[in-house]
């Protein structure tokens, strides 16, 4: 399979001001979108895919600007040889010519979310108001203020309706968001990975992540931007933390087992990496520090604690917030995923069957925990075309 | 069952210095203990109880001297009520008259681990050479130095032989290491929620909380005694990793589920707790870092992902390891333990199995997960009773 070539980041600014579930609005709100596959005149062939906590617009293909830190997460960010870091999207194994998103067929559009850190307004974005960036100053966001923000910007280009919104993790939050709130433009969903409600240990990890950049005094309240101080050090334990929920234990076992790094023996000490994990960890916190503002990682990573549908959408009822969809839905799981359960998505399959909604679930066998949703393209490929091709043909 | 009363905590200093693995001496060494039940005259009836990483001597009882918060770990800090904080030790429910460790029998006697903030020598002691504390001059420390530490104590006192060495966690490492490095003064190990090895996730946790301290500013290379500052940010953040670690995700589900804390509805905030279980870390980790010390959680922390019985003894081979062994051994673990994973104890069990050792192991169902093994008391106590009785009748 080929790819989408090479693609350059866009930007549009919503032309309207963005009210946000808070209560607040922000006046100015710039999108960074990418798009692959050519727009069907009657512009009935539009696939949204929302990115991750640590994604961006930057999807598929090779970027057109110098290539960035990979945005792909854990062993997806290893394991595709020599491509890390050099610019290739995120999800670039399911998007593009004959792939899961057949960009032969449909045309994918893909944005930053709001509250990112790569082109779309955010904490890092100046304040029109103050010329500043925003900093902790910026509006506490929502997965719903997010596909409102999704919603605005494809008005903008004058799409109406989505063949599909399709996502991974917190991506599938704002698939299932969408397939809810705007029943009347959402064909299909492809929710992978993802959940209606993050079980509590779930919302633990998250809220260890964020003391831990909320407790580095390089923080500053939030107003770092400009000191020549980011919260790096906390940050980079955050996603630590975030690094480990998404492997399984059997995955870090095969991997790295209790292998030293350097040396035949112990070095008796406790401020260096001794085994090959602990220089792993160190590894991934610290690419991910250079590329990723710590502000985003807050908002985004509270927008993900906070999404629930059925609190949301059905007075605490999942069956009664679906009740609205009308898209067919596809959901995938892994089995080893232990952060966003096969559970979850068969609670979610339950409660449509039960209304009698059109619902694909399937739990993919595989062993590497949340990240398979990155690394087990070729297995999730079929399934999705399978989905959309029958639903479109 | 009753108690064993008010307990006052003694020291007594090593009469010789002490070699340590990594090649350094520690010229002076104090260890903090405390006996439960009176020595018999043949002084074979001794009990040695080792605690896990944030315990003290005072496992049991009483403290005579003023109330510190609770060592006891998670849930069963809180669980026991009205008791934590109150002075009552962490193995309170184990050890005393027709308990487990029955003190009506045995001599029970528990020490502070060299290494440790409670007593015993560790960072925060003054080194000799300096008199100001070792911080992180203190040489960095093994499983094996904590049981040659208790061996010396032990020959201090005339106790030559031990009726049985108990722990759970990384005071289940230190009875196995007893097990195998002093065969023929030990009669009985039992060996409690622990392994052999740590799994390389378990590694990485360990790992994910020492970076946490490690990147607190205020650590300031480990020479924070006297300074004003602790790093209290990054113990706090490590002490919640471990705190989940120390929970089934089952368990948190079945205390917390998603319940907000303060309101029925969200209140848009990203520095603030917002569900139950955010709130609850929050405490855990205040009240932790109130009592413990940074260092001595980093030198413990290291110390037990050091440990590695088939590297250490074996060449590689558990078995080869556990050849020596010539105490009868119990194992006991917990179905819902992911940190310290019954498989863990099953390998031990199978290992002493093949050499033809006497060893019983036990797999607790129950829904706590690693803290478990400071809960499921009521449990526990008819199968140690047994075990050791059994050995002695």
């Amino acid at each position: 399979m080929t790819s989408v070539g090479t693609v350059e980041t866009q930007y549009l600014d919503l032309p309207q001001p963005l009210k946000l579930e808070c209560g607040r609005t922000l006046d100015r709100v710039r999108v960074a979108y990418e798009t692959y596959g050519a727009l069907s005149p009657a512009r009935d062939n539009v696939i949204l895919v929302c990115h991750a906590l640590s994604g961006d617009a930057h999807a598929a293909g090779r970027s057109a600007t110098a290539p960035e830190a990979s945005t792909r997460d854990g062993f997806a960010a290893d394991d595709r040889d020599g491509t890390a870091g050099k610019g290739l999207g995120w999800w670039d194994g399911m998007i593009g010519p004959g792939k899961a998103f057949d960009t032969d067929r449909y045309h994918v559009v893909s944005t930053n979310l709001l509250g990112g850190c790569r082109g779309t307004t955010g904490p890092s974005s100046a304040d029109p108001a103050t010329g500043r960036p925003y900093g902790s100053d910026f509006p506490v966001i929502t997965v719903t203020d997010m596909v409102r923000t999704q919603r605005a910007f494809l008005d903008a280009l004058g799409i109406e309706r989505l063949a599909a919104v399709a996502g991974g993790s917190l991506g599938g939050m704002q698939a299932l968001e969408w397939a809810v709130r705007y029943p009347d433009r959402v064909d299909n969903a492809v929710v992978i990975a993802s959940t209606h409600a993050l079980h509590p240990q779930g919302i633990a990890w998250n809220a260890i992540a964020r003391e831990a950049i909320l407790r580095d005094p390089a923080w500053q309240g939030g107003h770092y931007y400009g000191t020549g101080r980011t919260p790096a050090g906390g940050m980079g334990v955050g996603r630590m933390v975030g690094h480990i929920t998404y492997l399984s234990a059997q995955a870090l076992e095969d991997k790295f087992a209790r292998r030293l790094q350097y040396a035949d023996d112990i070095r008796y000490t406790v401020t260096e990496p001794e085994f090959e994990i602990e220089n792993y960890l160190r590894h991934q916190a610290d690419s991910f520090t250079r590329r990723f503002d710590a502000n985003t990682y807050l908002y985004l990573s509270r927008a993900l604690t906070y999404f629930d549908l059925a609190r949301q959408h059905g007075g605490g009822s999942l069956v009664r917030a679906l009740e609205r969809v009308a898209a067919r839905t596809l959901l995938l799981s892994f089995s080893s995923d232990w952060l966003y359960p096969p559970v979850a998505s068969r609670e979610i399959e339950a409660a449509l069957r039960l209304l009698g909604k059109p619902v694909e679930s399937h739990v993919i066998d595989a062993p590497y925990g949340h990240d398979c949703f990155l690394l087990e393209e070729a297995r999730q490929i079929p399934i999705v075309r399978h989905f959309l091709h029958e639903g479109t043909s």
